[in-house]
C-alpha cells in the first residue's frame, strides 16, 4: 500500500492496482519461514479461454461417444457466459449464483436467465439450504468453467429438442427419462474420464505455448523468496505432468548466458498426487518419486528431508516435519478456495495467499463502473429515508417503484460488464458466497502469485481495520452514514 | 440511522447508541409478515449478574454434593471474569478466547492468564482445530456464564491445593486422577442435574421481582408488531415455566385501568419445548398443551391453527405451515447465536435479530477508549511503513520493539475495560469467534429486542455497504490509506 | 453330561433337565480363571409374573398421568401373552415373532393375531430388514415384558374405541393423530420415566420377599467358585440398588451358626453403572464409590485391585487389566442376549453362559410335546416325498392340502402350549432371531446359573458336533434321511 | 434325498454326493416364480487352477512394474496354498482363518504357519474383533485367492531378503518402511490395475477354452427351468464381457441339427454392471445397452420390461418390478457369500442358492477321512469323562496330556488333506467364518448350479431339523450322550 502521487495517469493507476496483493488479514512477511506453492492455476497459468475451450470440447466430445445426441458438438465454449463459483442444483438443472448466506443473487437454466417470479416457482424462498451437498454442487475452482458451461448446453438443447418432453426434474423420450441429476453425474464422469485417460494433460503438454503462459518473473521470485525462506511445492498433479509443465515454466525460459538450473533446485521440498483437501487433514503414505523413471519407490519414506528427492502424498503435517516449520509460519499460495485455502487455514492455521485470476477484469470493471455502484448505494440510502416517513404520499410511492426498477436495471448493467453470470464476487451490491469464503479464509489475494515481486521480502501487509456496525455508526462522521438526505436532492426522474 | 444534530449532549449521544438496532443486511420491516421471539434472555432478561451468581450457586453446591471438596464452596461468582463465547479445552483446562479462524486470542487456567510463550508450550501454532468438539466446547450462551466461571474456579482449585499433584491433563491424588476432561463432564453433569431437577427454575419463579426484569413497554411493542405482522413465540422452556415467565412480564403490570389481557393472546402461535436447534430441522412432534393442566395431549395436532392453544415440539416447518409464512417473510429475535440465530438462517433462510445485552457495555467501552484504538490503528500504520524500509537502522529497530510492547499495553488496556477476559467481541484490534458470527448470521443486533420499539414498523434497516480489500484501495481517498506516514508523525517515545 | 440310567422316573429325569447346562461350544471350567455375573435376573431372579406385573402397573399409571385415557387402567397384566424377543414395527403397530433372516412367524396387532392373508397385506414378502433400527425395536429382555403387553393393551384400546378412527399408521380424533410410532415412544419414555425417578426400584426393595428370589445356593455357590478363580460381578444398576439387593440374596439368609459376611466379600471386583453394552467397547470412566455414603469419589481410579473397593463405570479392558485375565479366561454370566452375551462375546472373545429363565418352561412344553413335534418332522417328510412324484394323483393333491393345514394346526398347538405368542426359541419347526443368537453367541445356557453348582469346577462342557447338511447327508445311516418313506405308512386321514 | 441302495458301489455314491444339493433351510421348488444367476464362478466356471494362476502373474508383474524387487517374479502360484475365506490382518501381515466368533483357527506369516505360542505373541487372546474393517480384510471370493498368495508371498519374500530388517509392522530398508498394510494397499491396488485396464479379461476372452468351462448341459438345465418360472442374469461383469462369456457357454456348443439360439433369449431379463452388493440396497440408474455398439443408452429406462434388451445398474428393487415378483419367489443362485447371498437374503429375503466349487474336494476328503474325525469326537467324549472326576490320578494326567497332542496331530493331518491351510468349513472338529454364514444366509448349496438339473422342478428341498442343546439332550437316546464311557475303552497308549 504505497504512497499513491495523485498526478499519475489512469493506465498507470490501473498498472498498479492490477499488481496488487490486497490484504484481508495484517500479515508480516518478515515472520513467515516459508512459502508453500500449489502448481495448477498459481504458479502456471492456463491461457484464457484457450484452455477451458479445450478442456470443454474433450467431456463434450466424451458426452456424444457415451450417447448424446450429436448436435451438442455445435456448442463452442463461450468464455462470456460462466463464472465460478456458480451452485448447480442436480435437481432441476439450473445454474445458481448464491450469496454466503444460501439466498439466490442471479439463477439460470440453460441459457436462459429466470426472473424473480420463475426462481419463486423453483425456489418459493429465494433460498438454497447449502448444506445439501447430495443435491447442490459447488463449482469452485477455474477447472470447473467447462463443465458449468457443458451442462447449460446439456440444458440448453434438450429443453429446445423436439424429440424430449420437458419435465419438472428433466427430459422424457420414450422409455427414456433424462433427469438433471443424471446428466450431471454423465458430466462429472465424463470430467474424471478425460482426467483418468489424461487426455487433457497430453493435449496441454503437446502445445505448451498455447497453453501454458510462461513468465520470466517466476524464475526471479521463486529465487528471492528462497533467499529467505523455505519454499515447497504441494501439487495435486502427478510427477509426469509436474515435470513437463514445471521445465517449461522455470528451465525452457532462461536468459541467455545464464546457466542451466534444475527446476526443483528452486524448491527445498517437492510434493505431488498431494490429495488436498486430504492432504491438510490425514493425508496419505509418503512415498519417494524416482526421477529418473517418474515411479513411486514402494514403501513409506520416513527419513530426512533430502535436497532434489520428489515425494508423493504426504501430508500438511509431514510437510511441517520435514521443514521444520510450523502452520503459522508458513504462506500458503493457491487457487482453490476450499482445497487449497480454507482447509489449510481451518485445519492447519496456515497464512493464505489466494490467487484469482478474475480479479484483473473485476479490477478494470469496477474501475470503470464505479459510478454504478455509487448511484446504487445513493438509492439505497435515498429509499432508507422514504420509508422513514410513515405518511408516504401516492408520489412517493410512484417514486419507490421507480427506485426499485432502477436498480434492478443499474444491478444487471453492473452485471453485464462483467460477463453473462456477472462478477465472481459481487451481484450488484450484495457479495457472493465466494467472495466471503475469500474474505474469511484468504490472509492476502491478487490476480497473480507473481505480484509478490513488488513487495519487500519484509514487508508488513496490513489490513483495512473491520468495524462492526456498532463501532462504525459510533465513530461515524456526520458525512457518512447520518447526513439528513434531502428528499429532492436525488432527481429521480430526469434520469429514467 | 436517523439524522444525528452534533450539539446533542453526550449523555443523549449514549442513550441513543443503546437505543439502537444495529445492521449487517439491510432489511425492510414493510416485508416482515411475521415476527418470532425466542423467551429467556430475549423477551425475559435475567437480572445480572443475581441470575448467574444463583446459577453458580446451584452448580457449585452440586458439585459438592457429588464430591468435590468442601473449599470450593468458598467461591463466589464473579461477574468481571467471564465472558460469553468462551472456548473450554478439555484436554489441558484452559479457557480460550478466539477469532473465527481458531487463533487464540486470549487464554486463561484457572484465573492465570497466560503469557505468549506459556500459551505457546500447550499451542504451539497459536491455534486450535475448532471443529474437533469432542475436545473443544464453546460455551455460547448468557446461562453458560455460570459454569465457565465454576471451571476456572475448579481448575484454581485444585491447581494451588497441595494434596494433589499438577500433571499436564490433570491432577493426581493418591490412587485418583481428575483430569480436566472429567471436570468439565462432572461440571456439565451438574448443570443438567439443576436444570433437570428445576432447582433453578423453582428458585427463579419464586423471586421473580429478583431475578427477571420486567419492562412496561414489552406488552406494548408486542401489540404495535400484531398488528401488522402475525406474532409467534417458540422456546425450549417448557409449559410451566413459560406460563409463570410469561404472565409476570405481560400480565402483573398492566397500567391501571387496562383490561387484564393474557399473555398468550400476545401471540398468534405460542411453541414450548422447541429442541432448539432440532426445532429448525427436522424437529419433533407438534403436541397440544392443556393449559389447565399444564399437560401435552397424548398424539400429534393435525389440524389448523387454533388462537391461544399452546403447542409442543414440532419444527419450523410445521410453524411455517401453521401460520402461512415462509423462510424469508420472519424476522426471528433471539439470544443465541447457535441455536437461534445461525441455525434459523442457515437451514431455513429466516431473517435473524440477535439480542446481546452485553451491547450496552460495550458500546460504553467503545465510546470511552475510542482512544486506544485509534492509537493501536496508528501504531499499525507506522509499523507498516517502518517495515517498508528495508534499510532499517538500529534505531528503529528499537522503536520497533517499543511499539509491539505499546501495542500490547494498549489492547490489555482496553480489554481490561470491559472484564478480564475482555470484550465479547475483540480483543485489540481483532474480532472474536462470536462476533464473525454475529456478522454472518444476525442481519440485525441490538442490546435489546424492545429497541424496536424506537422504529417504524415499517423501517427499512440499511447495511453500511460491504467492500472487498480491492474495492476499497481502488476507491480510497488519498488520506486513508495511501498518503506516505511521516515517520516522525508519532511522537512515540513521549508516550511511553 | 452325566450318565443316565434309563430306570429313573419321569419326575426325576424333568429336574435333572431343569438343572442342566446345555453346551453350544465347548468348554473347560479347568481353563476359566475369571467368573464374571450381571446382578439383575443372573444372581437376582425376580418372582415372575408379580415382577412384571409390578413394572407393567408402573408405566400403565404413567401412560395415564401424560394423558392418555383412563380406560386403560382396566387393562392387566397377563403373563400368557408376550414372550420374550419380539419386534415392534412402530409404523404399523404390530408385534412380530421372526427368525434369524427376519422371516414372520407370528404376526398380533393388540391382541388379535393375524392370519396369513392380513400379514401378508402388511409385509407382501412375509419379511422385515430387522436393520432398520429407526422403525423396527427388539425387545430383547425380560424387563421389556411389561412394555410388550403394555403396547398390545395400548392398540387393542384405540382399535375398539369408537372416538378414534382407525388408520394404517395410526389413529385419528379430531385433530390428534395417534401415530403407532408416537405410541410407542411414549411407551418407551414411561419405561425411561419409571427408571429415572426410581419408583420401580422403591417399589422393589420395599417388598424384597415379594419381588425377589432368593435361594440358599447362592452364597454356597460363589464361595465355591472364589476357590477356584477370581469373580467379579458387572452391574447396569447403580450402588444403593445394588446394595439392597446383594444383601439381601447373601446377608439374610445365612445358616444359623453361620458368621456374617459382607456381600461384597464373594467378588474380588465389584463394578456397578457399567452401561453395558458400551461397556464392552470404549466404556466410561471409571470410579470408586464411597461405601459408606453410596456416592462417587470424584475423578478416575488408577490405582491396582483393593479387595472391598466397589467401582462405578468402567470398561471390560479395565477389568481385565484390574483382575490380571484375558478375555478368553473369563466366563460370563448373563440374562441380556444382546448387552451381555453377544457384545461380550464379539467384541472381547469372552466365554458366555446365559441364563435363559424361560428354560424351565421351554423343557417342560418339549417334553410333554415332542410327539407333536414329531408327527410334524414325519408330515415334512411325507411332503418331501409326495413332491418328489411328478405325476401328483388328484388324490395326492387332496392329501397335500390335508397335511398343510394338520401341519399349521400342530404349530398352532405346540405354540400355544408355551403362551399365546408361543415359545422364546421356536414357531414349529423353525428357531426364532432369539434362538438363533442364543446358539451363535452363548457358548452355555441353562435356566439359572446356579445351576452351575451341580458340575465340577473342572467339568468339560462338550458340545453336540455340528455337521453341515453335506457332512450329515454323507454320514447319515439309511434309515435317517434316505428311507423311502411308504406313502401308506402315515394314516392321515384318520387324524384328521 | 433319495433312498440310497447300500450295495452301489463307492464309485457310484461319491457321484451321487458331488451331484447332490445340500439343504439349510427347507425350500419348494413349486413357490419359486424367479430363478436368478450370477455369472462368474455361477454358470462360468473358471478351470482351477489355470485362471488363478493367471490372476496371480498379473498382479504380480504389476507389483514389479511398480517397483516391487525383480526377485518375486520367481514365485509360482501354489494352489495347495490358500484357502477361500482367510482374514488379512493388515497391521501385521498374518492370514488367518477364524471362526464365525473370530476366534483364531490357523494362522500364517507368509508361508511360515505359527504355533500357539508364536500366535498368542500377536493375538494375546487368540481372538480378532472382525468389525475392525480398517484392520482386517476378508478374501471371500474364488477371485481373491490370487491376492491372497501374493500377499503370502511377498511377506515371504522380504522376511528372507537380507536388504530388509524384520520390524513387527513391516520391513525397514533404509529410509524406506515397507509396512505390512501399505503392502496389502499396494496388492489391492494392483488386482484394481488388471481389473480396470481388462487386461484380466483380455487374456480370458482369448484363451475361452483355457479358461471357461463349457458344459452342455448348462443350456439344457436354463431352459428347462425358463418353461416353469422366469429367469434372469444379475452380473457385475461389463456387458462386452458378459457377451462373450455367455455366447461361448451358450452359443458355440449347440447340438448338430439344433437351431442356432442368441444366449439372451435363455433370460427374461439380462443385467450387467450390477455393483453387487449395492444392487440389493439403493443399487443405480437403470440403463438400456445398445447391443449393436455395447454402449448404454442415456438417461434411465423407465419402461416396461422388453425382452431381448439388455439393462445396465438398477437395483434388486427394479428387477422384481420389472418381472412382476416379489423377494420370497426368487431363488437366486451365486457364488459371493456375501454380495450375492448375505445381502439378497438380509436386505430383500430373497431364497438363496450358494455354488461353493470347493465342495467336490471337501465331500471327497470327508468321505475319506471320516474316520479322523470319528476318532476326534471320541477323543473329545474321552476327555470329558476324565474331566469329570475331580480325583484325577497322575496316571491320568499323563493320558490327558496324550490325548490333546493326539488331537491336534489329528486336526492337523485332516486339515493337511485339504491343503495347507485346510478346509474351507473347518478345522477339526470347530467351523470356519465361512461355513458358520454359508449355513446362515445360503438356504441351498451345491459345488455347482448345474446340480439343479438332478432334481425335479417342483422338489421339496428339506432341512435337516435343527435342533438346540437342550432339545438335542432331551431326546438323545441313550447311546448318544449320555452312556457312561468306560475309561479304558479307548486303547490310547497303542495309538500313539
Amino acid at each position: 500500500m504505497e504512497a499513491m502521487d495523485t498526478s499519475i495517469s489512469t493506465e498507470e493507476k490501473k498498472r498498479r492496482l492490477e499488481q496488487k496483493v490486497f490484504v484481508n488479514r495484517s500479515l508480516t512477511l518478515e515472520n513467515i519461514k516459508c512459502y508453500g506453492f500449489d502448481m495448477d492455476y498459481t504458479l502456471a497459468t492456463y491461457t484464457s479461454p484457450d484452455y477451458e475451450s479445450l478442456g470443454f470440447e474433450q467431456i463434450r466430445d466424451r458426452m456424444v461417444s457415451i450417447g448424446y445426441p450429436h448436435e451438442i458438438l455445435r456448442y463452442k465454449y463461450d468464455p462470456s457466459f460462466p463464472t465460478r463459483g456458480l451452485v448447480v442444483d442436480t435437481t432441476y438443472g439450473n445454474l445458481l449464483k448464491v450469496d454466503s448466506n444460501g439466498n439466490i443473487l442471479v439463477c439460470s437454466h440453460g441459457f436462459q436467465f429466470l426472473k424473480g417470479e420463475d426462481i419463486h416457482k423453483y425456489y418459493p424462498n429465494m433460498f438454497i439450504q447449502r448444506d445439501d451437498t447430495d443435491r447442490f454442487y459447488i463449482l469452485n475452482t477455474l477447472f470447473n468453467l467447462s463443465e458449468t458451461y457443458l451442462y447449460a448446453c446439456l440444458v440448453d438443447f434438450f429443453t429446445g429438442c423436439t424429440r424430449y418432453t420437458n419435465l419438472l426434474k428433466g427430459f422424457q423420450h420414450g422409455d427414456l427419462l433424462m433427469s438433471y441429476r443424471s446428466m450431471f453425474q454423465d458430466v462429472r464422469d465424463a470430467v474424471d474420464y478425460t482426467h483418468d485417460t489424461g487426455s487433457l494433460k497430453e493435449l496441454t503438454t503437446k502445445n505448451l505455448e498455447k497453453y501454458v503462459v510462461r513468465d520470466p518473473n517466476l524464475p526471479v521470485l521463486l529465487t528471492r523468496i528462497k533467499e529467505v525462506a523455505k519454499v515447497f511445492l504441494a501439487t495435486n498433479s502427478d510427477y509426469y505432468y509436474t515435470e513437463v509443465i514445471m521445465t517449461y515454466l522455470l528451465e525452457s525460459n532462461v536468459k541467455p548466458g545464464s546457466p542451466r538450473k534444475s527446476w526443483r533446485s528452486y524448491f527445498d521440498l517437492v510434493v505431488v498426487d498431494t490429495k488436498k483437501p486430504l492432504f491438510f487433514a490425514e493425508g496419505t503414505v509418503l512415498r519417494q518419486v524416482d526421477t529418473n523413471t517418474g515411479k513411486l519407490r514402494i514403501g513409506t519414506y520416513t527419513g530426512d528431508l533430502q535436497h532434489g528427492t520428489v515425494y508423493s502424498g504426504g501430508s500438511s503435517d509431514i510437510v511441517c516435519d520435514l521443514l521444520g516449520v510450523i502452520g503459522k509460519d508458513i504462506l500458503y499460495v493457491g487457487d482453490h478456495i476450499f482445497g487449497d485455502i480454507l482447509k489449510s487455514k481451518k485445519r492447519q492455521g496456515w497464512k493464505t495467499f489466494l490467487v484469482v485470476p478474475e480479479l484483473t477484469k473485476e479490477l478494470q470493471v469496477w474501475e470503470e463502473r464505479k459510478n454504478i455502484f455509487e448511484e446504487l448505494k445513493c438509492l439505497d440510502l435515498y429509499l432508507a429515508e422514504l420509508n422513514k416517513h410513515p405518511d408516504t404520499t401516492s408520489q412517493e410511492y410512484r417514486d419507490i417503484g421507480s427506485i426499485h426498477m432502477r436498480m434492478k436495471l443499474l444491478t444487471y448493467r453492473m452485471d453485464m460488464s462483467y460477463g453473462q453470470m456477472g462478477s465472481l464476487l459481487r451481484s450488484g451490491s450484495r457479495q457472493t458466497l465466494f467472495a466471503s469464503q475469500l474474505m474469511r479464509y484468504a490472509d492476502l489475494y491478487s490476480s497473480s502469485c507473481l505480484n509478490l515481486m513488488h513487495y519487500p521480502v519484509n514487508y508488513l501487509f496490513m489490513a483495512p481495520p473491520v468495524l462492526m456496525p456498532h463501532e462504525v455508526v459510533s465513530e461515524a462522521s456526520p458525512d457518512f452514514v447520518s447526513s439528513p438526505l434531502t428528499l429532492n436532492s436525488y432527481p429521480l426522474t430526469n434520469k429514467n
